[in-house]
């Protein structure tokens, strides 16, 4: 079998989502047989992120710049706020190019069961950002389980005392269907079709 | 849009065999979002291994010491040498557990069409082991392809004035198939039922 060093590297490869056992075992052989074409563009590209990681302050996005790339853009309309639960939200609306705002990241959403309470969230963080002024709407983006439900109503009654245009995805997003699953369509969908809260 | 380290980094992960656009942006995602759990691991393990990086010099095969671990596995039956086209085929051969022998790896195959002719591939060194003595057995293990069945003839000549017994592998191999992409089933059959060569 293979030295340890290249067992770990399997092993920390097929850990990735989408990569099982065996496709990281082909992915490390490619990358041990083409060392300056692969590897090392890889190892460096790792490096650089690890070195600069950063939460943006601003949104809750990953980025290795604080504020990220999406909040230092003086091309996105900053009146427009996306609301989501997680990073993977983020990226999936942002890669669509659907929504020309800035987006909030809550880390997640209220779930009696699992003991997420608002005070978890990045809630009065989302507030804050409304009651500075300057966004006429609030797109609550949250997924379309009971939960993810629960949470945008709740975020709603927290916002309704401000002079915003509050709005959630429409009901292209499947039951139950997680937001960073879906196609494109899907997403242009729901977006386009986004309708008034409550 | 991301920054571009992040950028950098999905495409040096998209490159990667079986990892598409797509699912290489999950992979960052998923590394920015654990950075201890999966980006920093990762990391480690890619400089140990580039660090380490050493083509064998008896079998060719790729790996972080040399001689390589199964040249240099004391378990290992030195009288059986199965010769492989490529470090994947060793690779495949290897992980099914079936031969208990040693490896050799050509580094490609004879073709006319690509201009590949003896002294660009390792079989001098091939002769070598063997006249070098200690070996009963060869088994020619190349890919059932025109090409591959072409260098197993070449091997062949080469080798039959050793007192060897050689062999190939049987037709278990589907024509025009490569060995890496078979499933171990289809490996073990063929390797049981290899046969003496012409
Ligand atoms: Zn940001
Ligand atoms: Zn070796």
């Amino acid at each position: 079998m293979a030295s340890p060093e290249i067992e770990t590297l399997t092993q920390a490869l097929s850990r990735l989502p989408g990569l099982g056992p065996r496709s990281a075992r082909r992915a490390v052989l490619h990358l041990l047989k083409k060392r300056e074409g692969a590897l090392e563009p890889l190892l460096r590209a790792l490096a650089a992120v690890n070195e600069r990681l950063v939460t943006c302050q601003v949104c809750g996005n990953v980025d290795t710049v604080d504020p990220c790339c999406i909040c230092a853009d003086p091309r996105r309309d900053a009146r427009g706020l996306c609301v989501v639960e997680d990073v993977a939200d983020l990226w999936a609306l942002d890669k669509s190019r659907l929504f020309p705002g800035r987006f909030h990241v809550l880390g997640g959403r209220l779930s009696a069961l699992e003991g997420v309470r608002p005070e978890d969230l990045s809630i009065d963080a989302l507030v804050a950002r409304v009651e500075a002024g300057g966004i006429d709407e609030v797109v609550l983006a949250m997924n379309a389980t009971l939960e993810g439900q629960t949470t945008a109503h709740y975020l709603a009654e927290r916002l309704e005392r401000f002079p915003i245009r509050l709005t959630q995805l429409a009901h292209g997003v499947p039951v139950g269907g997680e937001l960073d699953y879906l196609d494109e369509g899907t997403l242009a969908q729901a977006l386009r079709a986004r309708r008034p809260l409550g």
